[in-house]
């Protein structure tokens, strides 16, 4: 069975935890684990790393890098040029897919969702997969509250473990949801397993302007930018499985939670004696039913089913009930063209990462860091030097002519206008202090000359 | 007049704004002036740059001198070896006065009370001051809440624009205060006007261990320290005024508080539409009556009635009526031997001050700022190197037998074991960025050869 992972989500709901070039699935919630880390966990029960396909966009592309790396985890990486919805994401996996192994049976996870991995997951993909050549399969959870963040699947006539999909119901209000789930209807846990064949084929037959972007007479060299200029943006449910009269749903009986905002969070980590659910060092006085997740120290008297993110940068302070109006906060930050929303102070790159410390306005100081055998583009600035202090493993430093290494404890400098590049040619991560100076200071006062990553001009 | 200026006080009632190196008086909490500088510019009112006396501890000596000169102020600042509440440091102050002026009226001034300088205060000073040779004066507020967190006095038998002190009552329940307020009671300001003569007399009559303390037949050098060893530690309200038949209470009709929680600290702000106080960036959804300081972004929803206090490492976050547990809060974090219940991420030195900016363990940054014609000791560390990067002015930096200038954009370079020495012969502050470096990484790795501030051995 190959696995289908879809990484190009990029809500802003658990701001300032997630940004947009930080979206939820990646922020290590659970036990330091990342949603998109626990789903390749979870793929990994279904499919070899080889038989695992992961579709993002380029912004996250080497964020997906990296966390595969940590998990020590393989997999192959589609690359979006554009964000456009799940059906064109899947369209062109399961086309990926089948241009390596010929016809397939693909389940689809999306990656920011927590699924407990259990038994009755796999009882459920064994159900499943007989049924994936006639059938597209959803599976839907048995809802334990009226949620009214969900979308519903109502069941209809039996076939095999599941049932023919009756009706697709998006977010209900309160007393429309108790009336499902009474009624037994499923979550939707945007979880398919589809046979490649009939998915082509109900695209063909329902979505024609998706396999036309993508199948129209190529020209010599096939242009993915061109296809996404000319894809319609539109999600699998509204485009193939609410058309189709070929959906099974599936019941799956395990924990499953879209942590589409902080109760959410709240409710899927431990709790400690008083009800809170801590990430970082928090004094409480009298402190209940409170999730506080923060970088430093968060001290509380009085508060009560409370949500407190603490992050370098920005913090959220609001009832657990209230998270939804964290989108409200995005979008006046946006307005507002605050940058917080785009990024964390800890920025990821091709080559490792940074994390400003201070923006002083003449000078900026980072603390980089360089993958083992990795190194920044060839560069020059025209208005800023740089100071380097490496304060862990070893640095081979161009600068102008000069070729040399810079090891721990030892610093070197980079004048204005001066080509250079920084690499670790080592095995162990390097680390460096870099003491930026200049004015203006800007990040886009890069002239690049030669890139391992293709970023040049 | 002079003026006596008390600034030894050291509470932590505002943490995370107040630490124990950095009490409340100190905060810039009003217009980016901070309570003590406040009462240096309502002393001046009355007194002459040099009739100004500041009694503080020497943990806090320095920050007084910055304080000062930001203000452009002069004063006489005393240093008390220890703090022994207020009848030993007025006793000292007033001590002082006379040994350099003879018999003098002095007005005392707490330096943690926010005070509105009002003509009907030069006005109560006027009638005070032909009282002072017969009357201890103590300056009493027409209170405008049943507050139950001040002390109270009752007014008994009209002296000129006064009365009689008939009682002193320590903090009331709400009920007491109540009736306190109707009756005509006044808030005990904490502000005095005395004559030295009649204070000393009173002194040898009610506080004869205080007196014998400072007085008794003094060896070769007067020793401060020792005096300080037997003082015992004692309120001026406590050991004189509530023993003396001569106190008098004029009224003070000005706005006055003792800002002692961040409600107090609420009700002295300017508020926005939404009845809020703000000192930082903030963005809110329905977000009403709260006081928010924060140095970084502070986003809420729903929010009312709280107080978030936001700093470079700790954070607060309580209703504002729970502002008294914060006490609580100090007790578990000393208990803990938490340093953040000390000092600030930047830390006030005798020549200018630093900044943490990141700890690492191995390494560790600070910014670094030297007041003009200031220099650092000359030090030497076993365990650890440091690198320096001059991102504002010039220093002037001895390292080993070599003396030189490192200026702005420059950066020099201390090994282990060698000793050096940082000094900014400029008229403008000189700014750096030190990565330390070593292992163990400790403060107290340094050796003084020779130091401007006395801090040898």
């Amino acid at each position: 069975m190959k696995s289908l992972i879809l990484a190009g989500g990029s809500g802003t709901r658990l701001f300032p935890l997630s940004r947009k070039q930080f979206p939820k699935q990646f922020i290590k919630i659970i036990k330091n684990t990342s949603l998109f880390q626990k789903t390749i966990q979870r793929a990994l029960h279904f499919s070899k790393p080889d038989e695992i396909y992961i579709v993002t966009n380029k912004d996250h592309y080497f964020l997906v890098k990296d966390q595969l790396g940590e998990i020590n985890a393989d997999a192959k990486i589609i690359v979006e040029p554009a964000a456009k919805n799940t059906l064109p994401a899947i369209y062109l996996g399961i086309r990926e897919i089948v241009k390596d192994s010929g016809r397939s049976t693909v389940a689809i996870f999306p990656s920011d969702h927590l699924v407990t991995m259990s038994t009755s997951m796999t009882e459920a993909f064994s159900d499943a997969e007989p049924l994936a050549e006639k059938y597209l399969i959803i599976f839907g959870v048995k809802p334990t509250s009226p949620h009214t963040g969900y979308g519903y699947i109502k069941p209809g006539k039996k076939i095999g473990s599941g049932f023919r999909v009756a009706e697709f119901v998006e977010k209900p209000d309160h007393n429309t949801a108790q009336k499902y789930v009474s009624k037994g209807y499923f979550w939707n846990s945007g979880i398919f397993l589809v046979g490649s064949d009939l998915f082509f084929a109900e695209c063909r037959r329902y979505a024609k302007d998706v396999v036309a972007a993508f199948d129209q007479p190529p020209k010599e060299a096939y242009d993915l930018e061109e296809v996404y200029g000319r894809v319609p943006s539109i999600s699998i449910d509204y485009g193939i499985m609410e058309k189709t009269t070929k959906a099974v749903v599936i019941p799956l009986a395990t924990a499953w939670s879209d942590v589409g905002n902080f109760n959410a969070i709240y409710s899927v980590l431990e709790k400690n004696d008083d009800q809170n659910a801590i990430i970082g060092k928090h004094v409480g006085i009298n402190s209940t039913d409170n999730l506080i997740i923060s970088e430093r120290l968060v001290t509380t008297a009085d508060i009560h089913d409370m949500t407190i993110i603490e992050t370098m940068d920005a913090i959220l302070v609001c009832p657990r009930s209230s998270g939804e109006k964290v989108k409200e906060i995005v979008r006046i930050l946006s307005a507002e063209k605050d940058d917080r929303v785009n990024r964390h102070t800890t920025v990821h790159r091709p080559w490792g990462s940074y994390t400003i410390l201070e923006d002083g306005g003449t000078f900026r100081i980072k603390r980089v860091v360089v993958r083992p055998q990795h190194r920044l583009s060839l560069q020059m600035h025209h208005h800023r030097s740089e100071h380097w202090v490496v304060i862990s493993g070893t640095a081979k430093v161009t600068i102008g002519n000069q070729e040399y290494l810079v090891k721990q404890g030892e610093s070197t400098f980079v004048p204005v206008k001066v080509k250079h590049r920084l690499e670790n040619p080592d095995t162990l991560p390097l680390e460096i202090i870099e003491v930026q100076m200049g004015d203006p200071l800007t990040e886009d006062d890069i002239t690049r000359y030669d890139d391992d990553f293709d970023r040049i001009g």
